[in-house]
């Protein structure tokens, strides 16, 4: 096998080469290590690259298999920045409890990659550690916060990564990058060890090439964690026994305002073309109208600000100069809402959970654009797109951040790409606790499109 | 039956007796009408009496029993107070879920009890509809904030009550009033269609003459309702069936600092003298150190007050004026908190409930006083008491709100009485959704101290 093919790899074909002993974990693991050697100096999708010492020995779910983990997730002696100035040196003495139960399944822990300085921002350009670049063109940005394991996973810098997402971080990078992200149900997967955004939104997700892989590493990631007050002791399914391939009975909701609105051109038919797809692998198509989606944006940052102040209070009062200008920006937005605010905030969630299950009576999944638009170029990101109403910057979760603040399970996945080359991205929704049903649309359509064929030129 | 055999029946036994057809539900309810009549003016329990009419005809399992709700559930037709002036012409138009499955059990709801002002306070000192009078001893409180359901239950005016409870609005008149009152686990009963007060601690909760008449209660009112965002989809116990009188193998927690400090003389007697009749029943004694115990305070207030005002807001700028003076002062304190001290507050109690997880894991129930002291005259309310550093007002919630933060069931039971005739309660608290052993523990010494034989002498 050539280089190419090996860091080519899924998860899944990768994990039967190593049974089959038609490979060997030692060179998945160097050939990955050396395509990190030299990508990283341009794309910067790490931060930390770790001496991953290959083991064929025991036969384990990921025995051997190399990925890379987003920088705030805690990893035992080795640094975790969550790509900030202030942690630059801080070495967690625990591993999170995600990243304990990927090693205790085999994995290989390659590196820490870039983030979005404390995950609050959706560009990873990062004051202190750079900007990772988008994989498919370097002028772009490749989204964030978990832009690094996006940029990391697209180029085979590892076959997965893990992620976190509180307003889109691990959809957006992935849509952007054209690989796949599920930030799964709300307290679905610990969040032990992952320094924290906005705790009562904050996700930790797998970010995978193919949706398969997805289901593999949710399989390992996820169930009930005593050390985690918000992660939920629910049963965790065989996630990859529901890639069935028939989407017979599945019915599809499509909304009829919101998320259908202000769309760049080649999304808007990357959408429409994935529909017809999934419908003609049996999906019946229902429109429908998605509650709240006027308010929820309000009852997000109200929610995350002081969420996020109240963890970095005392740093910020110390060390405020340490922070890049724009996320202590928004932390300090954070210091003087009223409780009022907050409180009506998480009122309006809980009526809008409950609006969304009733929604969800009457379909199985929502299917949305992940990101009204392609990845954008840096230097347009402060400027107005299409009919000049939001800025690029404010176009990048205004589909993914409803999902946070309903606590409901959504994926991305790669459904198309514009004429300039560019991945798009489509967010398949689902019902609480239910990313069985989410993960079955996602790898029915996948691989009827096979849009992961496709591999970015460098 | 003579009237004063038939009003002071429990649940229980007016269920057996009119199903063996020995006494009838009319002749029962008609009993309990005239003890409103004769003594509401004097007591003030009532805010409306509700025209009950009993029918005999079919077989449910609370067929004709006449019962009391607070006046902050809501009635379908029949005016809900909430103890408020604003709200005094109010009248809903759907029964709260709870008095909904009341109905449906077959219950006459005798009338709409009187409470403090919107539920935020301890006395049932109201402005508007009088102040309820301690059956024991009219110039004293009955608690608060369902005091008017305490003192009906004490004096035979219907055969039970609900009340709410936010930070020990059930338990501490039950324990000033000599009756049972049960604060169930959060989002086991639905809250739905009550008025709230501060929704992440509200409990809506049966008070009683015996244990076994809240287990009965609790089997009808409990249980998933989709209507209220809170409930918890939990299967609901046999409550009844739990009440097995043995203790063998039971670990009673006592409490080695707070709970049991600064208690009036007989309060500590009291239940120095229960816990050796609880291991004479079999129950072993554990000291244990309950956390947070400082911290408690300070958080129920800070999630509270911006909880309370958020409803209150727009009443509050439009008709402070009818609000009374004390309920007005604490709802304005949560206009001018900060977020993150909500936020502060909730997370505190986040890691509270993981501490008390484990604090339950070497006991099954946790034995305290429910209040420190009798009920105190209306006149020394804002009096110190014994050792002069907490006023009289200020003792009545030390040991309650605790369990509305960390969300655990918790029941009050009689438990002694003063030199003075007063009667003395004990809290029995447990783990989340185990009400059962808590049922079960207070039922086993009820029965042997039977406390419930003394009744007021009006």
């Amino acid at each position: 096998m050539t280089a190419t093919e090996l860091r080519q790899l899924t998860l899944a074909k990768a994990i039967r080469l190593i049974t089959d002993k038609k490979i060997s974990a030692r060179e998945l693991t160097e050939t990955v290590l050396s395509r990190i050697e030299a990508l990283n100096p341009q794309t910067l999708a790490f931060i930390t690259v770790m001496n991953a010492e290959s083991a064929d020995a025991h036969r384990l779910p990921l025995q051997g298999i190399p990925v890379s983990v987003k920088d705030l997730y805690d990893t035992k002696g080795v640094r975790t920045t969550a790509g900030s100035k202030i942690f630059a040196e801080r070495i967690p003495e625990d591993d999170a409890t995600a990243v304990k139960r990927l090693k205790d399944a085999g994995a290989m822990i390659v590196g820490k990659t870039n983030l979005h300085e404390f995950a609050f921002g959706l560009t990873t350009i990062n004051p202190h550690f750079g900007t990772a670049r988008n994989p498919w063109d370097p002028q772009r940005i490749c989204g964030g916060s978990s832009g690094g394991s996006a940029c990391a996973v697209a180029l085979g810098m590892g076959l997965a990564s893990l992620g976190s997402d509180t307003g889109g971080s691990i959809r957006i990078p992935a849509s952007l990058c054209g690989i796949v992200g599920l930030k799964p149900t709300y307290g679905r997967v610990s969040l032990r060890g992952l320094v924290p955004l906005s705790w009562s939104m904050d996700h930790a997700g797998p970010m995978t090439r193919t949706v398969e892989d997805a289901a593999i590493l949710m399989e390992i990631i996820s169930g009930f964690d005593p050390l985690d007050p918000y992660c939920r002791n629910v049963p965790v399914p065989r996630y990859t026994e529901a890639l069935t391939g028939n989407l017979k009975g599945i019915r599809v909701g499509v909304a009829t305002t919101y998320f259908n609105e202000r769309l760049a051109a080649p999304v808007e038919l990357a959408i429409q073309t994935a529909l017809s797809s999934l419908e003609k692998l049996g999906a019946e198509i229902v429109r429908v109208e998605v509650p709240g989606t006027s308010i929820h944006r309000a009852a997000w940052l109200q929610i995350a600000s002081p969420e996020a102040y109240s963890y970095h209070e005392l740093r910020l009062q110390k060390y405020a100069a340490l922070y890049g200008a724009d996320v202590r920006g928004r932390l300090e937005a954070g210091r003087v809402l009223l409780s009022i605010d907050y409180v009506r905030a998480q009122r309006t969630r809980m009526l809008l959970k409950q609006q969304c299950r009733q929604l969800f009576d009457s379909i199985d999944v929502l299917v949305t654009p992940t990101v009204p638009i392609p990845a954008p170029r840096i230097e347009d990101l402060h400027k107005p797109w299409g009919d000049g109403a939001e800025t690029a910057l404010a176009a990048l979760a205004r589909f993914t951040r409803f999902f946070n603040v309903v606590g409901l399970p959504a994926i991305s996945i790669p459904c198309g790409f514009s004429s300039e080359g560019l991945p798009i991205g489509m967010q398949i929704a689902g019902k609480a606790f239910d990313e069985s049903t989410v993960l079955q649309v996602a790898h029915a359509y996948e691989q009827d499109a096979k849009w992961f064929q496709r591999s970015p030129a460098i």
